[in-house]
């Protein structure tokens, strides 16, 4: 089967490797579709990001979703031919932090293409992958394209929960990224009653009005844009980061309400924070790291039709085509969320 | 101007009064629309509920909207002919609870149309009526009717808010009148993924099929229509109770997850309540009372068109027909909410 | 080995079984105290509570203490001779509450002398017991009857997370057994400002006025002994209702401020409740049950010295005693915990 | 009467003022101490801090406490003589802030001894002050300087309670000026089970250990001394992050547990953070400006033994030496809270 591996930055290879085999609690699933993610693009581009590094080979992915095509022993209620979103969340179920219902700060966490431990964790972007039948969750009538992005989803649904209740909220996205953009979506599922979003590329920023941003900022072109929302120590109840810039944060900090939650999905190294404005404003900065149950709820909330992500997935290419995929998922002027056919 | 006035159980009367007159920072609404609550409908049934009792005659109404006629001094910001919805809110803002931000238990309060102090607070179903200027929510292009839904979606935003967040949750609703329907219109815009409602009317039940409820029950044909749910500890993670009957609360609790929340919204006197299983489950019983600034995001939530109350105005009557608005405002069979037109 | 079984309503007998040996991860503990609590009471005087009846023999008692006397395979980190407490606490450790740090909620619980399942879970009052090293706290420099103590005070600690920070807070207690006094204890050690305890036995309230009660009232001989405090909507922030009867909640409940927290331990069946002002109070009704992981935090407060449960241990009487002591911790006119010694 | 100006940095004047007379719903109340704050020393050493700069004389001082010497029209429930610690804090009741209970956020706040806006806030620095009945606490058996202790107090008492519950939690305190010191004692106050302080002053970290702390580490003659707690991602739940200094709160994160709160509140500018492990861990950063409603549960505190704050004050001295205690306020060698004495 193919498989792809990133050797080192812009150095990626689709290999061959053999099929694997299910165990007892297993199922094989053959793939068909991955999403590329930011941290994918950190490892093609750059070979790592911050202080996690490629030091050995490491088949990419985490964004996937297939048929099931065997089943291993004493697994029950799955069925062949099932689309299945598979969790890349893999926790050890033990630990103090698994124990405490905290499953992503697992003190052994096994997340499908991760460079963090060593030796690495290796992805999913193959054509079949052995998972645990507990990790898949039934997609139903889902595409392939659209079970890939409950991964993504899911990340969004855990930040929103940092968030509390959106219910007539008005929310700040900051970046408009495949992340920004879903955080949008899901802002407008929760109720949120006026949501803007930033950005410094105009293509993203019309999907975000396209998808239910009632205001768009682009802060090349615009850096005052938001400063209509600063009278009265602020406008928005909730802020989103979601790119990982620190003037990102800065600039929002005018706009945002006396204790406001900041929820920062992007992960940027050290940020040189407004921090005498932000504690007096009684800011609630709240970091939010993966997830885990929220998988499950992301796939309901996408079956029950609460939101739909298809606005977002603007190409796929077939595995063969990894690496122009992996370039087009670079180019924020025409690309959102870029999915790999198996 | 003609007025609509209870004098005891079943004697309801259109009388005469003067046309008032606004004082600094008011303005004089002509009323356009006025919703009949449940509680207009214990004045007029039995001159009361509970402890609360008729003792003088009272102007009836608290959910009213209409366009402003006049201002008076110092009023700015607002503009003759405006659509306003009129909340019937007014805490004295200097109490212990108003200046901790919990208005609803102001000691204080002159909530229109309520015989709980004495002399009672007459109420808002009235030709015209002075308001303070800062009661006043701008409801843009909405209608009358929908204006005057305001007040009992506030009651249900302030509920859901004891809840919490309901993006991706399981929601059940006991009690599908006007209060219960607005839950699951509530639940269905903040997210949730699976809700349920039960009632014993199956006209009320069709409605909330209608406007989003994924299952219903009629508890008086199907009593163990909920049983299906009470595998495992339960499946709800919030419950509504709107009904005020304890049997209700009761036939739901095996169907709530361990510590799920019940707001408990029905006001229905002393409850018999199967505390030894509450207790095991860790279930959050939380009394919603009123509202207060949940009336201006009630407003902008229809203005944004978060949600749509209009399926749940069934009928309209002109101020003459008061009387027989009220009889078929107390047909469960055939009428959700009854607005009076002035 | 002797072992304390219940038969039956008022049949205690002293019996023997054959001393166990620990398996992997397991530890051989002699049992030095144990605690009799009130279930075990309701098992000694009623056989049982509600629809949890005795079907079988059982050996009763969760409240204990003891040293290690031998190691199993593959246990570190603990030494034989010291002194541990035992939780009784035995959740699966996979099923969907438990991974939801729900341990208390688990599917299929094992919790020491519990009638709830059938076959029963057979209890701890025994001389010796096989436990899981996990299951044990180091109970440092403790007494024997402290570290029994671990058991209800983690009970109690739990009912107060889910009433969150009670710094400064006015707190009232409803019904002084062992679990009512132990929640004084802890709403002193938690900062709360101001501490009421309600009770019909003049000996537990003067234990309470003892331990850090500012306010006791014997209900029973002063029944208005609360209208003190009910100007104003109301005086407590949080009530922990430790008796399980209807009434003593029924009457604090004008006592209690709007949104106030009732945090319900007190497992009595049905309780009808003056829910019409209970919900326009907006009061919380928080079911607490059991525990988990506070059972080591609770042997932490008491190593650090951060609450002192000795006075509440008024007597303590050797295992061939044990009929008379279930009849001594029966009476609560002399007797708080009564522990049993071996 | 003799108040305290501060003209500009360094330039700190012992001048004469007429007493005022109090108008209707205040009192007259004779000085009997006033503490030196942080923010004191700052318009003192620095003429402000960050964008805060004196722009004309202004009377320093907010932490006051002194005798009721005269009662204005209307004011009842007081009584000349009382003792009374009188709160800094002026919100205007009226603003969107203050309707939501928010009154540290009101938008026309006029807190004592504050540049913030122009004209300047005078302080209460000084021997008679005319202040609103409803700002006095009356401070019964208090010494007049602990009941100036009110506010720094209720600082603390504020910032606790975005950290929530602290019983059984560990607690760590970077920082042990007086707002640092009281946070060590409002962790014990509030049940923590283990606390740990850091700063670079012996002396301060001696005063720690003596009120409290479990753990002292001096972080410049032992920059390591936090690694102890950073095994298994981490050790403490709640960090106080009283010294302003970003380098204090990155060394800090390494040692707290995923998901646990920082609140800070420390002033000190911008700070660079080390976002990517703050985030990864989802550490919840939360600002703490200021109080309110707190400052009578810091008076209560005091007044019922809950906690202790006399081993904080070092020094007195009389107004006519208020140089000599600014100079010995900024030197952290040898004082803690030097308070003024009128």
């Amino acid at each position: 089967m193919k498989v792809i591996v990133a050797h080192g930055a812009k150095d990626l290879r689709v290999e061959t490797r053999d099929i694997p085999t299910p165990g007892p609690g297993q199922v094989l699933v053959k793939m068909a579709a991955g999403g590329i993610c930011g941290s994918d693009l950190h490892y093609y581009n750059h070979g790592g990001f911050g202080a996690i590094r490629l030091r050995e080979p490491m088949i990419l992915g985490h964004e996937v979703a297939g048929q099931i095509e065997a089943l291993g022993a004493d697994v029950t209620g799955v069925e062949r031919g099932t689309m299945v979103a598979v969790s890349p969340s893999r926790p050890c179920g033990v630990c103090t932090y698994c124990a405490a219902g905290m499953q992503n700060h697992c003190l052994n966490m096994r997340f499908y293409g991760s460079a963090m431990p060593f030796p690495h964790i290796q992805g999913a972007f193959r054509e079949y992958i052995v998972a645990e039948a507990a990790q898949c969750a039934d997609a139903g009538q889902l595409t392939a394209g659209e079970a890939a992005m409950a991964e993504p989803l899911a990340v969004v649904l855990h930040a929103a929960k940092h968030a509390g209740d959106l219910m007539g909220k008005r929310v700040l996205v900051t970046g408009c990224g495949p992340i920004g953009l879903l955080a949008v979506l899901v802002a407008r599922a929760a109720g949120a009653v006026d949501i803007a979003a930033t950005d410094i590329s105009d293509f993203t920023l019309g999907k975000a009005r396209d998808i239910g941003a009632d205001h768009i900022v682009n802060v090349a072109s615009d850096p005052q844009g938001l400063t209509a929302f600063e009278a009265d120590k602020g406008y928005f109840d909730v802020l989103f980061e979601c790119s990982g810039v620190a003037s990102a944060l800065a600039s929002a900090v005018p706009a945002m309400r006396p204790r406001a939650t900041v929820v920062q999905l992007g992960l940027g190294g050290d940020m040189t924070l407004p921090m005498q404005s932000m504690t007096a404003k009684e800011l609630q900065l709240k970091g939010s790291f993966r997830f885990h149950a929220e998988f499950f709820t992301a796939v309901d909330m996408m079956r029950t039709g609460r939101l739909d992500v298809t606005p977002l997935i603007t190409h796929a290419l077939p595995v063969d085509d990894a690496q122009k995929a992996f370039e087009l998922a670079s180019d924020r002027s025409q690309a959102v969320k870029v999915n790999i056919t198996f």
